[in-house]
């Protein structure tokens, strides 16, 4: 655990899905509505401070994130990202993206282009309902 | 085969490495210096298009690129990204991040802050002949 670190100190969303290695949670963003973050418990910085095995049951989680994403979500593209430069502390982005939201094509740290596109909030429940019960089959 | 995809068409960098299923790529970039692209050499969209063998089999090359980028290049960081918006031809970016890079920390997607930083072509050098070293050990 590191004092200065964000997400050691603070779940960096709404906690879904967690095991001893790492959590699930749905970023707290309406701009971003239906983005997901796979985060490492433990403080580390890259996958390349992981055992080969640790590296696979990381991915495991977050390519469950993005098979019920794709499925429930209906999105047109999968972000997938792993950047940590403000915080140093492992963890992945999973983003649904839209032809009509706000940076398409662009990335998600892109100017906008447009207004952000809203998502149906039975849809996005129904979508955390699906991860939940697909994260405790599969890890 | 897709007709109209850039990765299809091209092999989106210099090739340093290749097998039937992906191949890597140095970026063309000298704003990116060293930056690398992992690419599938089949045209599919999303990493849930592949088996979880196939998932597996590309993040072990992805996480290969790392491990020498880090090494060779002592960056301060590793960045992993898979968009795709523009091109929907399954490929991972690999790029080395330092603290006085043209964007730091912000993504390489967002605004330059400053000048970009060059890298010495000898370390280049170095880094892509460790880098085919490597690969043709574990792949």
């Amino acid at each position: 655990m590191a004092k200065d670190c964000t997400l050691c100190q603070q779940s960096g969303g709404e906690l879904l899905w967690q095991n001893d290695f790492c959590r699930v949670v749905l970023v707290d963003d309406k701009q971003l509505a239906g983005m997901c973050r796979v985060i490492a418990q433990q403080h580390i910085k890259e996958m390349s401070d992981l055992n080969p095995a640790q590296q696979i049951a990381m991915m495991q989680v977050v390519f469950a994130v993005e098979k019920v994403m794709r499925e429930v979500l209906r999105c047109d593209k999968i972000n997938l990202a792993s950047l940590g430069n403000k915080t140093p502390h492992l963890h992945w982005h999973i983003m649904p993206r839209y032809h009509d939201d706000a940076h398409f094509p662009e990335s998600i740290w892109a100017t906008p282009q447009r207004p952000m596109k809203a998502l149906d909030s039975a849809l996005l429940q129904s979508f955390t309902a699906q991860l939940q019960q697909h994260l405790n089959q599969i890890a």
